[in-house]
């Protein structure tokens, strides 16, 4: 990568990079309110492009830009769906070529494996399957060195598999889904659930932190000794394990890397991911490495910025 | 493809397919003894080849032959798991290449679904799945015009997806694979319980065709109005589509093709496939066409001759 730019859109925050090679030599990161849907979350890309390159003047005409969105995305750049910014089939990549930028919109869980096969986990793998587990669960599958984003862009979209048929609603509509059951979003309302039930490790947790519980207070309490809240995580890993069992069963990736904030958060979820897989007789056959993703915070600027570079060669390889 | 021979290796029955271009010129099938394990399935192969190259001398030495073998194929020719033919860790491409063939081994159902891609349902499709639902269940991906074979070969084994965690035991030895629920072999032995539960339109089934009751005759008796064999049938199918769901969400693939005797059947097994895939919010998003297989019987000496072509054209681009 020579100067590019990686934009990384969150639900109601945007952080952008200015990248020189590998290194990061600008950054900015705003709050944008949830109001600015449909169109205007063009303006809302194009203000962070401005605050990494406003010294430099008509830079962010001249310099890739990669775009990280939370939704589905098409090859092409197309946003079939965004739930959380209230989008449905915008052409995103076209907008913002009108708007002069040179853009290549990836879908955010796409673009964390894009940094942790350049940069991070899976550097030196020819594949690789990344899940990212915070409020949501996405993922991101590379095989012989190309990121899969699929006939609709819903390759990697590992939160959407159906692990307990009939089992909880998922924020897509369906019953069930990984990301119902295993997200960070499903463990607290788990929580929030024993902690009604009058758990005492949970409650406990919840009087030294008051609000509403978090996935992170479930781990908490899991640690301290709660029965019920190690149940909620141990679960949550094992299904989790399961559909990585599936993975392995339908493209068999060199790697396994498991990131985001929920993930991250220590063995206590990665341990009952490790086991569901051993329940499986193919992933014994040869074990898949396991392993937790070296990017942070910084993964889903890292990927857009390696997805526009990508593109940007194959471009010029078809030019 | 010019002059090349496909050979399709199954649990006691070998095939074999001397190729001019696209058109079979020769063909030749062969029974053998299922004691005729581990390295003697390199005598078979040879049989096979020489049974359709025996006219033109030491032709079989020049000629790229392709083998499709029912078992776990690593992307170098190695059988890490056959378990019908009792081989474990058989270098298979190295022992036929000391015995002067030009060899390339590929799992039996990744050979159906580069059949299906190189001439069948998914021609001039970049990306696919193929399942295969015969006496057991497996499959191919294609993306990019590349068959995934994985990091250990077990690339579009969807037949051991868990798809009801805890439920029958499957041939692998794991719990609630797909193969163990949708199979040939699963829905006969479901057709076995409810016959001898007393199922009256099973039972009339059974009495006009003496013998084990298999798939068939469970289409059947669910097409004479039994609701236990359409509830059978009708589940085996629900299964398949939840399984293929999960595909749509890992690797998206442009079309889902289903062949394989058992699929074959009629749209009593195909449509409860197309009506699981429609509980998936994200299927619904772009409805992925689901196809009957084009080639039958054929498929896996097609296929083998197709991966032999393709692996020969990179050996020759390396060299």
């Amino acid at each position: 990568m020579s100067v590019i730019i990686g934009v990384d859109v969150g639900g109601s925050h945007v952080t952008s990079a200015l990248f020189h090679g590998e290194a990061i030599v600008r950054r900015a990161g705003t709050s944008f309110s949830h109001g600015s849907h449909g169109a205007s979350i063009v303006q809302v890309i194009l203000d962070a492009v401005q605050a990494v390159s406003a010294t430099e003047a008509r830079m962010a005409a001249r310099v890739p830009v990669g775009v990280g969105m939370p939704g589905i995305v098409t090859g092409d750049g197309t946003v079939l769906l965004a739930p959380n910014l209230g989008i449905r089939n915008l052409a995103l990549n076209d907008a913002l070529l009108r708007e002069g930028l040179r853009a290549h919109v990836v879908n955010d869980a796409n673009a964390a494996a894009l940094a942790e096969w350049y940069s991070g986990a899976g550097r030196g793998r020819g594949s690789l399957i990344c899940v990212t587990v915070g409020t949501g669960i996405g993922g991101g599958v590379i095989i012989d060195d190309r990121l899969v984003s699929g006939s609709a862009g819903r390759g990697g979209e590992i939160g959407h598999l159906t692990v307990a048929p009939g089992g909880p609603l998922c924020s897509c509509g369906s019953r069930g889904c990984l990301e119902a059951v295993s997200s960070g979003s499903a463990i607290a309302r788990q929580g929030q659930e024993a902690a009604h039930a009058g758990d005492p490790c949970l409650n406990d947790v919840c009087a030294e932190r008051p609000g509403m519980i978090d996935a992170q207070m479930v781990f908490e309490a899991a640690r301290r000794g709660s029965a019920r809240a190690r149940q909620i995580v141990e679960r949550a890993g094992r299904y989790l394990g399961q559909a990585l069992a599936g993975v392995v069963c339908t493209v068999d990736p060199e790697v396994i890397i498991i990131g985001g904030g929920v993930a991250m958060a220590g063995d206590d979820f990665i341990e009952p991911v490790r086991h569901a897989l051993e329940q499986s007789s193919l992933y014994r056959l040869r074990r898949t490495p396991v392993v937790r993703a070296y990017h942070a915070t910084d993964a889903g600027v890292i990927g857009a910025a390696v997805h526009a570079a990508i593109a940007e060669r194959v471009l010029r390889e078809v030019r």
